[in-house]
C-alpha cells in the first residue's frame, strides 16, 4: 500500500457493522435503515431489470435520470441543465472522491468541518492534497446544544493554497443543519477567495423540527462555484444501490467526470431508472420517512437520556450524538469497542471522525433508522450500562 | 481539472456510444451485447430486490458472492480465501484504478500492452505514476496474423521504477489471447523483477477456436504477486450492473479495498446476489454465448473482408481490428469519424487505445457481440464503402 493511503485502510462502518455482525449486536453503528424504499420504486426497478436496462448506461447517466435530478434540483429554485450540468455516480461516495481528485493536487488544501465523514479525508489524501479542518463547537447555555460552526475558524483557515471546502449539511455524524448565517458566512468567504465548495447533500430530506435544508449553490455567487453532491440512498431507502449525482457547471461537472469515468466508468444500470421514478414519483412517501424519523429520534433520544446519557440536539441526518461522561465513562472510543460485548448494541466514537480525538473523546454516535422494536430494544440494553 | 487528468477529459466510447444515438447508426463501437443475460440470473436479481439486498453489502461484497467467485477461480486450480482474498468492486474499472491507486505511487512506472485499454493510461496518472508503453506486434506470415506479445520488448521496458505491469487477456482491442509462451514470459519477468502483475480477465470465457485462458496467477511464482480482475458484464450479458471482483494474497487485496472504500465504498446491492447466482448456475449458459460470439466473429468478419477489409484474427473478447488501407483509406480515426454520417456506421479507431498513433493509424475496431439482424444491416452498410 502506497504511502499516502496507510492512514485510511479500513473504515470504521464496515469495522462496527462486522463487529455487529460477530457479535450478534443490535447495529446503530453504520447508518442504513432496516425497510425497505417506496414500492413504486422497486417496482420500477424490476421493470427495468426486464426491460432491457441491463447494458452500460450513458456515462453521465441515463437521460431520465439526469433530467429528474434537474426537476428536483429546480425545488430549490436552481435550474440544471440535465445535458451539461448534471451526472450520476455510484452514490456521493464516488461523486466526492471524483471530484477532490479532479479539482484538487498536491499543494492544494482542502477545509473539511471536523467531525467529518471518513471518506473526505481519505479522498483529499488520494488526491494528494492537503486537509485543514475546522472544528464544529457546541453552542448553547448548557455546554450541550447544538454543534455550530465556528465561523472565525473557518475564516482564519482560509489561505493563499487553499482551493475548495468541503460542506456536508445535515451534518454526519452531529445531525447539524447549517442556517442562513452560517451558509451565507461559508459563501461569502467561498467568493471572495475563489474557493470550490463541494457540499454533501445525502441526508437533504431527512430535516426535523422545521429545519429547512438550503442548498449552498442559492446563496449569491455561489451557483458557479459549488458542486453539489447529493444522492438516494437515504432518501428513498435504497442505500446498497449506489446512485449519486453531481450538479455544478458544465466546467465543474466535465472536470469531475473525468475522474469519475475511470473509476466506475458507469453503474447500477436497471437501477437508474428506478431512482428517476422514485424522484418524479415518492416525494411524498419521503415526507412519511422523515416524519417517522423524527419520531425515531426522539424514541432514542429519550432512551439515551433514561439510560443517563446527555444528548446533544439532532436537527437531521440517521444520528444523534450522545455524551458518555455522566455515565461515569471518559473515553466513548475504548467504551464503543467494548459495547458490543458487554450489552450487545454498537456505535461509533465520534473521536474516528476527527484529526483532535481529545477534544471529542466523550461523544458516541447513535443510528436511529431502524425498526421501533430493534430501537426499544437497544434502549432496554443500554440501560444496563447505569 | 487538474492537470494530470487534462488528457483523459473523455472516453472514445462514451463519444462513439453519443454519435451512434445521435446519428441514429449501428454502434459496434462501445462494446455491449444487446440481448439480455441469462433468464435465472435476472430473476435472482428480483428476488434480491424483493428480498431485502437493497441497503450497504458488506464492505468486501456479499460472502455469497465471494464464495461463488472462490468456486469459480478453483475451476482453474487456483484457491482463494473469500474472507480475505476477494474484494466486490464496482466492475473491472474500478478494481484496476483502485489497484492502482492503492500500489503505485510518483516515481514508479507501470508496463502497460499497447493498444490499451484507455482506462489503463488515466487509472496510471490518477495514481501519480508513468506508464511505460510495450506493443503487440502484427505476426504471421501476410503481415496481417495474429498479435503478438514482443517478449523481447517487454524484457526491455522493464527498469529499476517497474512496480507493477496490467496484462490484460483476453486482449481488448485485438482479440489476442495469451498463450503459455508468453504468459510463461511475463511470470519470469515479474518474479525476476519482483513486479506485481495486474490482470485484466473480464472477457475470460469469451475464447474461440479452442483458445484458452490461462490466469497469470496460475503460472509458478505469480499466485502471489497477481492481482486479477474479472467481472460478469462480459461473461452474463450485464455489462451495466458493473459487478467486478479482485482475487489476490490477503495483503495485496487489503491494500485494494483501502482504495476502493473510498471510491465508492459499495455497490450493487442487490446485483450482487445475482451474480452470485450466476457464477454458480450459469456457467452453461455462458457456453452458449460463447460458441453464439464466436459464430458471429466470423459473420462480421467475412462481411468485414467482402467490403474490402483486411481482417485480423481475433481469438476471444467482442472485437475484430480490420485494416482500412485495402479500401484506399490511410487514416482510420479520420474515417471513424466520418462513418456514422457516411454510412450509418460506427467503429473505434484502434490508435486511441495507444501512445504511436501513426504506428496504429490503419485500424478500426469493429464489436460483434450484436444481434445478427444488426449485424447483418451494418454489413450491408460497409459494402457501400467500396
Ligand atoms: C457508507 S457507510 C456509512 C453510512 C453512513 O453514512 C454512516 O454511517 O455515516
Ligand atoms: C466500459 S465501456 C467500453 C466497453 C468496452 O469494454 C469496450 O468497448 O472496449
Amino acid at each position: 500500500l502506497v504511502p499516502r493511503l496507510r492512514p485510511f485502510t479500513s473504515t470504521i462502518f464496515a469495522e462496527m457493522t462486522a463487529l455487529a455482525v460477530r457479535t450478534g449486536s443490535i447495529n446503530l453503528g453504520q447508518g442504513f435503515p432496516d425497510t425497505d424504499g417506496p414500492e413504486g420504486m422497486l417496482a420500477a426497478a424490476k421493470d427495468a431489470l426486464y426491460g432491457g436496462a441491463n447494458q452500460y448506461p450513458p456515462g453521465p447517466g441515463i437521460p431520465e435520470l439526469r433530467e429528474a435530478v434537474a426537476r428536483h434540483r429546480a425545488r430549490y429554485g436552481i435550474d440544471y441543465d440535465p445535458d451539461t450540468e448534471i451526472l450520476v455516480t455510484a452514490g456521493a461516495t464516488e461523486a466526492i472522491t471524483a471530484a477532490l481528485l479532479a479539482l484538487t493536487e498536491p499543494g492544494d488544501e482542502v477545509i473539511v468541518i471536523e467531525p467529518y465523514y471518513d471518506s473526505y479525508a481519505a479522498a483529499v489524501a488520494m488526491a494528494g492534497a492537503t486537509r485543514r479542518v475546522v472544528p464544529l463547537a457546541p453552542g448553547g447555555t448548557d455546554g450541550h446544544g447544538r454543534f455550530l460552526l465556528d465561523v472565525d475558524a473557518l475564516r482564519a483557515a482560509v489561505g493563499p493554497a487553499t482551493r475548495a471546502i468541503l460542506i456536508n449539511s445535515p451534518h454526519n455524524p452531529t445531525g447539524t443543519v447549517f442556517g442562513t448565517a452560517e451558509l451565507s458566512a461559508i459563501a461569502e468567504l467561498c467568493v471572495r477567495h475563489d474557493l470550490i465548495a463541494i457540499t454533501d447533500e445525502v441526508y437533504e430530506h431527512l430535516v426535523f423540527d422545521g429545519a429547512e435544508h438550503r442548498p449552498l449553490a442559492t446563496f449569491p455567487g455561489m451557483r458557479s462555484r459549488t458542486v453539489t453532491v447529493s444522492s438516494a440512498g437515504k432518501t428513498f431507502n435504497c442505500t446498497g444501490w449506489k446512485i449519486g449525482w453531481v450538479c455544478s457547471t458544465p466546467e465543474l461537472v466535465a472536470a469531475v467526470k473525468a475522474a469519475k469515468q475511470f473509476m466506475t466508468f458507469v453503474s447500477g444500470g436497471p437501477l437508474q431508472p428506478a431512482v428517476a421514478y422514485a424522484l418524479d414519483h415518492e416525494l411524498a412517501w419521503v415526507d412519511g420517512l422523515r416524519d417517522s424519523l423524527a419520531a425515531k429520534r426522539d424514541r432514542l433520544g429519550a432512551g439515551l437520556t433514561e439510560a443517563g446519557f446527555t444528548v446533544h440536539p439532532s436537527l437531521g441526518t440517521y444520528f444523534v450524538c450522545a455524551d458518555v461522561r455522566p455515565l461515569g465513562f471518559t473515553d466513548a472510543a475504548q467504551l464503543a469497542w467494548q459495547l458490543p460485548e458487554r450489552i450487545g448494541v454498537v456505535a461509533v466514537p465520534v473521536s474516528v471522525f476527527t484529526d483532535h480525538p481529545e477534544q471529542w473523546r466523550h461523544l458516541l454516535r447513535f443510528a436511529f433508522c431502524k425498526r421501533d422494536e430493534v430501537l426499544d430494544e437497544a434502549i432496554e440494553r443500554l440501560r444496563k450500562l447505569a
